[in-house]
């Protein structure tokens, strides 16, 4: 049994490699590489797999895991520039795969190892990332 | 191959565990908990995995499903009382993960056991759950 | 200048007119009027009509409409049965024509009446309703 | 008849009032004034109201206004930086309501006058703004 | 007070002018106008004004709105090629303000007049109109 | 770590058996087999599954993604009738199943084998299918 709680974030970000030229840098990431940045309405769920507790009907309290996730992830990442003012990502690209990555390595070691974890993360309408450990 | 049919179905809940007192069920539950129930527009897609047949190009024919579920499942749950209306819950908690329990457990035996079957269960635009059987 | 800010709440209700017989009220109501309630996830649109406050560049501070709307709107009726814990429904059908009259009747006087002020309230994906006074 | 074309671009922006202190700017815009600033996928729907063309079926080329607006709005401010890549907001906060009417401003003089034009535009699922001229 | 009933058809069509070239119709309509047709799952909202009546709080009974908009409009138009199936279209292009007018054209006889009546189709997600009458 | 893009395309089709009677294939496939078809704004997401690129932090370039989809599938079934104008259906049931396997055939060998690949396609709001493979 799998259950999410979806949550959203409003970040601007840049994607850039500082070891390679501007005309690299817009080759490969095109606009999402302009210098000033631009910005998401980003939208994460994240997934727990567990047995349901007979007791309460719940695998995992959502209003628990909304708490959880605001506080360690969203609220952080939220009205936030993720190049300049989160520290995960000094030296990972704010890619919504590297989103994930970060969100998943924060919220594991708070979730008892007994339950799965997958993240789904969106940038935009159209891109959509998932990432459930390796 | 996936298939997938996706149906509504309106009803009340609460969250109440018996053997508990009203302060433990409104620590556990939240407002959730309210004696007079509240309700919510859920959204249940019920997925098929199989073969392609050939002569139909359908795994399966999806107007069955959506025939199946409305008669055994969103049917019997729409418009009612999920805790005094529906004898499936007559001793399991009406959560989201007890009612994907309750529609899986409902349909699996009506669906020719070459499929697999997952049910997946909005009960808020924010809240999901997923049963696909142990 | 039109402004809107979105909110939800879940709530259980019933379509019900004491003045007729059972017959008459599922005649009218349907399934509506099943005796234990059902419910819904209500989605509710705030919509203020003003001019850009230059300063701010608002026309409403978006936050503070939120505030106002949860306090006196959607808190009270989340998770709750219309019918039975809101008193602004004793004497009127909790359609969901009347639950935006009331809203809207609730919020007028708490809103400059410089400011236009108009409900969109959806009650299924398929039902929507819109009030904006006389 | 009304028709509308959907578009979106994703930027960064960020609300201060450059004549306040920092404290102020935190208090009226919380934090939408983060020195670093954020981002939205914005949403954009161009309307046009006029009459049918029974050569063509349509009030406006769906097609051409798509164009049209790409070019003239959503192509310039997709992946930049609001406050510091587009002159329209040299001064002008960067709120919803002025995005539309900047937008409201670029388009009505190409398009004939005897349409009219409403610029609908969210900032976020939640947030909402309309402009129709005056 | 104004009450809406949403309601979807699927249906192929073209847009194609039999006085002009194949090379003038490609110019105007692109490939819209493909011989072999296309199509869409329109989405047609059925918008209602009128006064709230105490006894029901209804303003128009949606499922007898639905009823009505099923019978007359979606369920002919369902499954059909609106150019070769619907003689409605006989010597109009099926355009979506075409399709909104058509249903607009079926309907106002069949409501009382004391109510407005408006029509919002969806022939995309991006793609919407909107009719009123004259 | 699984990453997607989503895109669209219009088209008409029609569910028919030659091997059958004009009244077996109306039994089976009830009005999708009315003689000049119907049509769908078909929605597809193309799910690819590899190891982040730590250079630009990309499982796979979304905008390369969309390239390819757009080039090799979305753009040569949009506004085309599948059963006519799509060669890939010549001897096969235009079902959503059959496009999605269609799709997953064109697109496989185009994608270096290290990434696993899957095609999730929405013909209506309702009715889903996946496919990523045997």
């Amino acid at each position: 049994m799998k259950v999410c709680r979806r949550l959203t974030f409003n970040a601007a970000h840049r994607l850039f490699n500082p070891e390679w030229s501007d005309e690299k840098n817009l080759e490969v990431f095109g606009k999402c590489s302009n210098p000033n940045y631009h910005g998401h309405n980003y939208v994460m769920e994240t997934w727990i797999e567990g047995e349901i507790n007979q007791e309460t009907g719940f695998v995992y309290d959502l209003k628990k895991l909304k708490d959880l996730v605001q506080e360690c992830v969203t609220e952080r990442f939220d009205h936030r520039n993720l190049n300049l003012d989160c520290e995960e990502f000094t030296d990972l690209k704010t890619s919504a795969e590297n989103i994930a990555l970060v969100a998943w390595n924060i919220l594991r070691p708070k979730i008892d190892s007994k339950y799965n974890l997958m993240i789904r993360l969106w940038e935009t309408e159209n891109n959509i990332v998932e990432y459930s450990g390796q």
